[in-house]
């Protein structure tokens, strides 16, 4: 049976999702390890993508195949009762047989909050990135909106070569300001290794006023990383969620 | 000088507020140390009111006195840049000459916070106590109203013997259902040892079923912790605001 599950982890731990030669401190190890131990077999768990370390998600998706005489509801509960406090399941649920969580995803929503007062975040401090200047969210919003469309990335990129397109959609990036939280979600078909960290750190440059809201063009098309902005810490940056074809979704 | 401070702790790996003997794991050890190594001299700091290991607190009030040429915002930075992360100092004033945080404390909030849902809470599990089993939040609130006044609230204070009065005037409970949590918002002038934890155990055994609303009256009248229902854990818990006289507040 092909299985798809929706998972939730406070990544401040781990070394990211994927799992990395012996060191199992992954997410997807913790994962793989605990589906092996229940169905007696060994179990691969495919992400919806990969989250480097210090990333959060509060809508992972996975996908794996396993025979077990459990039901999905079964399942959950299982893992829910061996996974540690940062790591939690929220619906196991029978899949179509070819539904995979990274080739069928379809839109991802990532988002970024920065906590911008003057004291820095006691509460939130694991899940916020602290910016004590003031920062101009209105010219951010005005930047945000030239980032959006489908563009070749890779100015937004970490990777210096490039095997497959970097050309993605950005369907939207909304700025919320919550009080001293500045929220950035960002939509999109998929986003390239740091590209939402980076698309920040230049946003945050922008409300700085170190860089003026119509550079963002510019930047875009130099296709070079250099004329972007700073990688921003991986703290303030969660996986919300994924979405998938309707037709697959079961 | 004579000053007001406010204070924002996650009291997760703290043994409370309170200065206990020669272990200086708690939060008052902390300011105390780093006030007078900033002074030169010893400086002794009264909060508000003890606060419990692991409980947290979003605007604990201070008071203290000493020698400096700061200014109160330089205090502010002072005790910032050293304090560990999960303390911090939201503002710093001159205060009246006589002002005492806990001996002029008129009113004080504190907050207990819930997670009610079947999974477990990942982001905010250091914050709220998880109960699985949904709640009867309709009946909690008619329980809460009958727990407000002017009472003697003896029955839900964990001590044995009593020196001082346990009569106090509980203002307001407010429930909130937000979601998956559920907010309790406790306002009075005062707070007996514990009475903010199992007032909240008994709602809950009223929102599990257990319990009717209308027995919060006769467990009052009791004046016996054995009638009342059980502790809850401090990790829900935040002591929320502490209110003055306004001639006090400078």
């Amino acid at each position: 049976m092909n299985y798809k599950a929706i998972l939730q982890y406070d990544g401040t731990r781990y070394r990211g999702w994927q799992v990395q030669g012996n060191t199992d401190n992954t997410i997807q190890g913790k994962i793989e390890t605990l589906l092996t131990r229940m169905a007696g077999e060994p179990v691969e768990v495919n992400g919806s993508g990969r989250t480097d370390a210090g990333v959060h998600a509060a809508g992972q998706v996975i996908s794996f195949r396993c025979q077990t005489d459990r039901t999905p509801e079964d399942i959950c509960a299982y893992m829910n009762q061996y996974l540690p406090e940062d790591i939690c399941v929220l619906s196991v649920e029978e899949a179509a047989p070819r539904f995979h969580a990274r080739l069928n995803a379809v839109r991802k929503t990532y988002v970024y909050r920065i906590w911008n007062a003057p004291v820095r975040p006691v509460f939130e401090r694991k899940y916020m990135t602290w910016i004590e200047q003031p920062l101009d969210v209105d010219a951010m919003r005005r930047a945000a909106e030239l980032l959006c469309g489908t563009h070749d990335y890779r100015a937004f990129c970490s990777l210096k070569k490039f095997k497959k397109s970097t050309v993605r959609t950005v369907e939207e990036v909304n700025i919320e300001h919550l009080g001293k939280e500045i929220r950035i979600s960002y939509t999109g078909d998929g986003f390239l290794y740091h590209m939402v960290r980076i698309l920040t750190g230049t946003l945050v440059e922008v409300g700085e006023g170190a860089r003026k809201p119509e550079d963002m063009s510019t930047i875009l098309m130099s296709m070079d990383r250099a004329n972007a902005g700073k990688l921003m810490p991986p703290e303030g940056l969660t996986l919300e969620c994924v979405e998938y074809e309707d037709n697959l979704k079961k």
